[in-house]
Parts: C-alpha cells; sequence; structure tokens
C-alpha cells in the first residue's frame, strides 16, 4: 500500500512509530501496536503501527522523526506499506512460555529481532515474564549470553584480564572505587564499566563521575586501559550490549531481572574477560535473602563461566544493612576517597569487603591474597593508581576529599534516635527511599550520612544519621519520612516497636 | 510540578498520553510508560508518560487530545502533575506471575486498575502470560467473573433466560443463525450477543449483519428480545465488561486466553442466563486439541457456572474440517438463511450441531429434546422466527438467498483436486488463511464455498472449492496460495504427500 508522508515534529522516544488511518489499519490487516514494514527507495524500517479515525486521513501516514531521519522523509513523499510477516522468535517466545527448553538457534532468533526492534512490547514483556516464571537451563543462558555478545561491539585490551561485578541492591556500596585500583596497582588489567543507579540512590558511575568524567569512548578507554591498567566508565553509551540494553528497559518497570546472568557474562565476555569475581550481597532486604539462594547464583555464574572460558569465584557478602556510612553520589565518592587516602581510618566493613574481593581476584590468578589487596591499600599504591586513573579519564589527579562539598550545597537535618538501646536492624529499602526523595542520584550532592551502624549503642535523641538534600522542599519531605519511619529498630528490653491502632484515641 | 500544555491535534488510540522532557522526567522520578497523575481544578487523570529530550522543552507537557478532552485544556493552560503512587494491583500481578493464588478482593482490585486504565502495557502483559502459565484456580475463576460483572451495564430481561456460546475456532460455523431461532420459536428467552471476526474470516456479527443490523443500543436489544425472544447482536458497543475488553486487547496479540472461562460467563451473568450450552470443537486443528483437554475446559465451565447460579451444559463437538460449506461473512449468511428455509437440502453436519445444542438446551429446562429442535427447524417455525427477530433488529424479514448476491460482487477461482481418491483430511488452518488473504472479512462478499468435505470421493480436476474475492489483486494471491497448498489431503494408494527437496533437480 501506498502511503503519503505528513511529518510529526516530535519524537517517539527512540521508538519508530507511525499513525495510520483505521481504514488502511483494516486493509492492511493490523491492529494497533502491529509491526509494518515502510520501504522507501531502498532504505526500509519496521515500524510500530498506530491506528487512528481521526486527524490521519485514508492514504496518509503520519510519522515520528525517528522514522523520518532513517527513511530520509520529506513532507508529502510516499512510502509504502506491507504487513511484516508473522516472526519466528514469536513462536520461541511462546514455547518457552509454555515451559519448553529453546535451542540456541531460536535465542539467537529471539535476539536478533529484539535488536531490530521487531518485537513490540508486549511480546516482550511476555518473553520476560516467561523467562522470569521458567527460568533457563544453562544451556540456555550460555546461548542466550552468546547471542547477545554476538550482537555487540568488541575492544581488545592486552595482558591478564580480570573484572568485579555485584549483583548490587545495597545501599552504599562504593566497593567497585576501591577494589579498582588495588588490582590495577598489582599489574593486572581491569576495564571496568559500570551502570548509573536505575532504582538506587547511586550507581558506581555516578559516584566515580564527582572526580572523573565517566562517559568515555571506547577508543578513549583503550587508551586510559592501556595506561592504567584500568578504567571506571559508564556503560551505557558504548552500545556493548544491545540486546541487553533494549531488555533492561522491559525488565525494570516489571522489576523483573530473568536475564541477570546472560546480561552480567556477555559484558564481561565482550570485554575478553579470564577472571572474574562477583559479589552476591545477601540478607532480609538484599537481592539475595537467604544464603541457600545465594549460593544457587554462584552455582549458576560458575557453570556457565566454564562454558564461556571464563573462570569465576563468587562471594555470598552481608547484605544487610548499608556499606560504609555514606548513601548518595556525592558523600559516597567522599567516604570513598578518604578510605583510599586514609584506609586505616576507614569504615571496617567497606575496607573488608575491598580487600576480600580483590583477594579472591589475586587467588585466582596466583598473585597472592586478601593480605596482598591490604598491603596495596595501606601502602598508598592504590591511592597512587587511583590518582593516575582518574587522571587518564580526565579528571583533576590532586582531587582532596574536602573538594567534594557537601555541606555548601546541599541543607541537612538529623534524624534522632526515639530511645536508647542497641541497633539491631537497619532497612536498606528504607533508608534507599528517603535518600531517593531527598533528590539522590539526580541531585549529585543529595544523600544520607550514617552515625550508627548495627550493634551500635545508641542514647535517646542520639543522631542516627543525617539528610543531605540540594532542595528545602525535598529535604523537609525526606525528613517527616523518616521520622515516620527511620529504618532502624533499635533492642530495649520493650518488645513492641510501634503500636498500630484502628481507632484514633485520646 | 506545575507544566505548561501544548495540544497536540492527533490521538493516542484511546490511550491517555503526554509527553514531557527528560529533565521534567527525571524530577518527577518517572520513566518512559510509566503514570502520572494530572490535575486541572478539580478534573484528574492518570496518563502515561513519554519522554523526549526534543520538542518539548522544560517546564511544558505535550497532551494528546484524549487528556484535552478528559480536562478540558486549551493552550498554554496549566496541570500539576505528580507520579502515580505504587499500585496495590502491580503487587497482586506479581503475586500470581510467581505462582500464588489470588483472593477475591486482590482479583477487584486488579479489574478496578484495569478499568481505571492504571496499569500499563507491560504490567498487562506480564498479568495475561502469569494467567496462561499458571491457570486460574475455581476460586479465582469465579472471584474474576465477579469482578468483570461488576464493572458492567447490567439489562434485565423477563422468562427463562437461556444462551449458547462456542468458544470458536471452527471455519464455517454459522451455527448461532440456527439456534437462536429455533430456541426463541420454542418460546424460551435468548437475548445473543457475538463478536465480530477477531482472527477468523467471519464472527457470527458479519454473518448476521448481512441480513439485519447488528450493532444495536441496548435499550434497542430489549425492545427486540421482549417482542421475539431472541436477538443475534454485537457485543463490541455495549461496554458489557469493560475489563474484559480491555484485557482482551492484550490476549489477542498475544494470541493467549487465559481469561476465556470468566470472559464467557461474566458477559452470560450480566445478561441474567440461567441454563447455558457450551459448543467445544475438538480436532487437530481447533482450539482444542484432544477430548481430554475439551473434557477439562468443559468440567471448569460446569463447576464455574454452579457458583454462579448458571447451569451449564457442553457439547464437545467435531471440529475437524469447516461447518457446512461456506466461509465468509456473506457465503455464509446465504449458506444460514437457506438452511433455513430447506433444512431438507441443508449441508448435514450443520444441521446436526444446531439440533443438537439446540435441544441440549430444550433438555435443561425439561421442554424436550434434539427431536423437539429438528421439529421446529423442519416445520418452518424456527424461519419464521429468524424473520421476526431480523425484521426487529431492523432487516428485511422477506430476504431471499439469492439477495444475497455473490456472484455479482466477487471474481472466483477454482480450485482443482490434482490427483484421485478419497477425501481424508482438510485443513481449518489453511483455509482460514486462504480466506483472509481474499479479504474476509473486512470485504464480505470474499471467501470459500467448498464443494468437498471429508469421506468424499475425488476425480482428478475435481473442483475442491470456489473461492470469492471483491478485488483481483487478493482474488490472484489466494488462489496462488491455494496452488501451493490447498489445505486437503487426499489418500490414494500413494503414501507420499509431496516431495520437499533441498536441490531443484531438473
Amino acid at each position: 500500500m501506498k502511503l503519503r508522508v505528513r511529518l510529526l515534529n516530535l519524537d517517539a522516544g527512540g521508538k519508530t512509530i507511525a499513525i495510520i488511518n483505521d481504514e488502511d489499519a483494516a486493509e492492511l490487516g493490523v491492529h494497533p501496536l502491529d509491526r509494518i514494514v515502510l520501504t522507501k527507495g531502498k532504505k526500509k524500517i519496521t515500524a510500530i503501527v498506530n491506528v487512528t479515525d481521526r486527524f490521519v486521513r485514508p492514504g496518509e501516514i503520519i510519522v515520528y522523526t525517528e522514522i523520518k531521519d532513517i527513511l530520509g522523509l520529506k513532507s508529502r513523499d510516499f512510502v509504502t506499506a506491507i504487513l511484516r510477516e508473522e516472526l519466528d522468535s514469536k513462536k520461541f517466545i511462546r514455547k518457552k512460555i509454555d515451559g519448553n527448553e529453546l535451542s540456541a538457534e531460536e535465542i539467537k532468533v529471539i535476539i536478533r529481532d529484539v535488536v531490530e526492534r521487531d518485537l513490540n512490547d508486549l511480546e516482550l514483556a511476555a518473553l520476560v515474564t516467561g523467562l522470569h516464571i521458567h527460568g533457563m537451563t544453562l544451556n540456555e543462558s550460555l546461548a542466550m549470553t552468546n547471542a547477545m555478545v554476538g550482537t555487540g561491539r568488541k575492544p581488545n585490551f592486552s595482558g591478564i584480564i580480570v573484572d568485579k561485578h555485584s549483583i548490587g541492591g545495597i545501599p552504599g556500596d562504593k566497593t567497585t572505587m576501591i577494589v579498582i585500583p588495588i588490582v590495577a596497582a598489582a599489574g593486572l588489567t581491569i576495564p571496568k564499566t559500570s551502570s548509573r543507579a536505575i532504582t538506587d540512590p547511586a550507581g558506581t558511575a555516578d559516584r566515580v563521575e564527582m572526580v572523573a568524567p565517566v562517559e568515555l569512548s571506547m577508543k578513549k578507554i583503550k587508551e586510559v586501559v592501556k595506561k592504567t591498567g584500568g578504567c571506571m566508565v559508564w556503560c551505557g553509551s558504548l552500545n556493548l550490549a544491545p540486546a541487553d540494553d533494549l531488555l533492561i528497559q522491559i525488565e525494570r518497570p516489571l522489576e523483573m531481572d530473568p536475564l541477570l546472568i546472560p546480561s552480567v557474562m556477555s559484558k564481561k565476555k565482550i570485554f575478553g574477560s579470564k577472571y572474574l569475581v562477583i559479589d552476591i550481597p545477601t540478607g532480609p532486604e538484599a537481592k539475595m535473602k537467604t544464603r541457600e539462594e545465594a549460593e544457587k547464583l554462584a552455582q549458576s555464574f560458575i557453570a556457565l563461566g566454564k562454558h564461556l572460558g571464563i573462570r569465576v569465584d563468587c562471594a555470598i557478602t552481608q547484605g544487610n544493612q548499608p556499606l560504609g556510612y555514606a548513601i548518595g553520589p556525592a558523600v559516597e565518592a567522599r567516604e570513598a576517597l578518604q578510605s583510599l587516602c586514609n584506609p586505616e581510618k576507614a569504615p571496617k566493613d567497606l575496607i573488608d569487603k575491598a580487600a576480600t574481593l580483590a583477594g579472591l581476584i589475586f587467588q585466582m590468578v596466583g598473585k597472592g591474597n586478601k593480605k596482598t589487596a591490604m598491603k596495596i591499600l595501606l601502602s598508598g599504591q592504590a591511592e597512587k593508581k587511583f590518582r593516575e586513573i582518574i587522571a587518564a579519564q580526565g579528571g583533576n589527579p590532586k582531587v582532596k576529599a574536602s573538594d567534594i562539598q557537601i555541606e555548601k550545597n546541599a541543607a541537612k537535618a538529623q534524624i534522632k534516635s526515639k530511645e536508647a538501646g542497641r541497633i539491631s536492624y537497619i532497612s536498606n529499602r528504607v533508608l534507599i527511599q528517603i535518600a531517593k526523595i531527598a533528590g539522590a542520584p539526580k541531585d549529585r550532592y543529595a544523600g544520607i550520612v550514617l552515625e550508627k551502624k548495627i550493634g551500635d549503642s545508641v542514647r535517646k535523641n542520639d543522631t542516627l544519621y543525617t539528610i543531605y538534600s540540594e532542595k528545602k522542599p525535598k529535604l523537609r519531605c525526606a525528613a517527616s519520612v523518616a521520622e515516620e519511619n527511620n529504618g532502624y529498630i533499635i533492642s530495649t528490653k520493650n518488645m513492641l516497636i510501634k503500636e498500630v491502632n484502628g481507632i484514633k484515641r485520646g
């Protein structure tokens, strides 16, 4: 069918959307959300159809800027529209939903159609839900990883390439900023890419960005790694595994993560890692609730690694409270920098976890252990390497912790204990929520600095933590949420935590 | 957040879509597809967010006409935007996906949020997939049916209200047009609503529309039923069970039907049916492949009916070939009319099925059986009642089969047998595909008329069927598909059906 183009001066958030009249839709045999293939000369694109009975006349097609740019369209041009053929990938998704194992070839076809944007949001949501419910066999995970690798760009680093990954979920986890310089200082190659925060108050990329640029080109990353042995950059703009990036857009709003293992492993494979340590924080409000769950996940990573030629060790770590004392981009960057410069005075949990993970990498490659890691940290070599890396990325190598001026950029509110006793529980979830209400990660000086952690004694009116916020209304909102439930449980002789009354009394 | 309105002179296919700048989206904490609540004065609407970094400036909001109409907006008005709170229904959907049974209250909340359009397409697709994989318990089906009934408008018919429903899937199934007049002629009340074709070449509403209007208001339907005891109308415009209508928009493209039973039963409950016969066609290319599957579905309908106060009998029927000889709106309407006027000469399978289903209804209410149904049909009472009903709906009561002028409105192509033998198999799927390529159901004179069915003998070059199409290119396309694979298997002494060669020979 030939249709005359009307341009809409608006983008569709990266999607290739076109709008046609409902008569033409019936003629083509398409419903809203179906795909049509649009052709203009030798150029071709699969478009998502919206249908209207107003505003678009029969014989017309309205296109958003994505399609205009790809096909090079001008107003009143003609395009040819045909119905997209039934996709094999749709059949394969149904096969998985119906409880059957997919072959490597079938997974490859699904991933190809994801990357080519041929599958619509409903089909992708059904895929993610099916994978969440049924899980994947080792063979499926392997095929999925290989298919994702196949869609990405591969750099080539030299040396013994190692990596570190955390499945995340623990507020304040700035371990990467300590581990990378320790490992690189030992002469290993550790090209680390990280994400920005998605549902957390800060991601590693957000933290590092306080002291150095993180949005580097692949060429620049190669230079940094060649020069220093390491890097700490944002993975988002590298287009490493486009299928994974597209599926994450479906997984995130559904709060399902069935592709966690292939997603991690495909990126490590693309970067050529040979040794990988994976941190699996476990606790009542962590991603892994029990040790059994965590061990199962660890075994899955290890088994898949074997097939990919990546030696994987996993560390199941304590995830029952924030790591260190700071939560939020700026306060975490400051804490990490202070810990590198003054490891003796640094939070013990942060230093122990960083040394443990770096030590596991050293053990794998036969170059020492946790003690080696501690030695590198305490000798100042890690700090020196950190400054080399941020300088190579374009940051100021002389940066001091006091340059990250929290007090100047943010107002604060102190949250105090309402009773005396010993702290027995801290809710990650509540602190994450409060830090986000305060503005993190977008407002980078927003966040929380804890004064008390599990096991500490408190008196009534002692400060539990300070909330920082760049904007007064956000600070008021965060503080009032914290006053309602500060996330701490303080053990006293009194077993009652709070009365909940159906009828107001008094 | 206050945002200044820019109107987009375009509708969003019934969805309430607004577009904001990505800075404002970050400030609000929303991602594409998230929901925001927009307020203007006392008016409020939940909107789906699209995000762009071009075309929409910070502080602006572009709205499609749906939102403009609901909030009564003018250009440059200000609206207040806030993040939609986390929905309980989303938690309940996740609970189901994770394999747990939902309570009646939880299902009610899900259905409420479906109707209020608070759940987005990804969430709805996840729900449908979860229900497809895990199925529903009897309690869940009951709660789902009641929740759907709660959202719909209820008419009140008098008399003994009975109904007939087919789960569908068999091409050429025009049974309803025969059953309704037989049952109504016996003095029972049978207010039948039907759908238009969704994936088939014709739905009951499409067939009836060849001889009478089917888009009637509820008021008009009540008049028709009061006058004649029956009706044959389209359910689409009645807004009977809005939740079901909205969920079908997700189920159809995913080709999953997990809500079949509540969907059918809620509509029967709304219409006040006390006795219901359900036709479950079964065959290798029907919805139910085996008798065991069909019996399980029948038991589910019966059990749910008991809890709803509806006596249900099911008929598992032969679904291994088209019913009668005609496939497509016009040819089927003609065949149904001919069968009512001349039941002795009508296709035996069609008459047998119609009399069986009507007979089951008579048995349930203690007013006879299949023989009673045959008597009503052969005596001409059914034809008389049919003419009464179509007259009441606004059609011509004197309509003759020859008034439906297929030959005048469509070109034809004959598909001939390539060999001699006896027909042992007819593919429903292939014939459905060919009829649709020929233009059915949109082109209502398009379709297929069979000359041979299973068990018939054929000589080489005998016509198997005739394809009709309103448009020559569609006819050529349908005929060439049929030449490639006509859907018939003809048993000869030769066991080979077709050679498939990887390398072209000759």
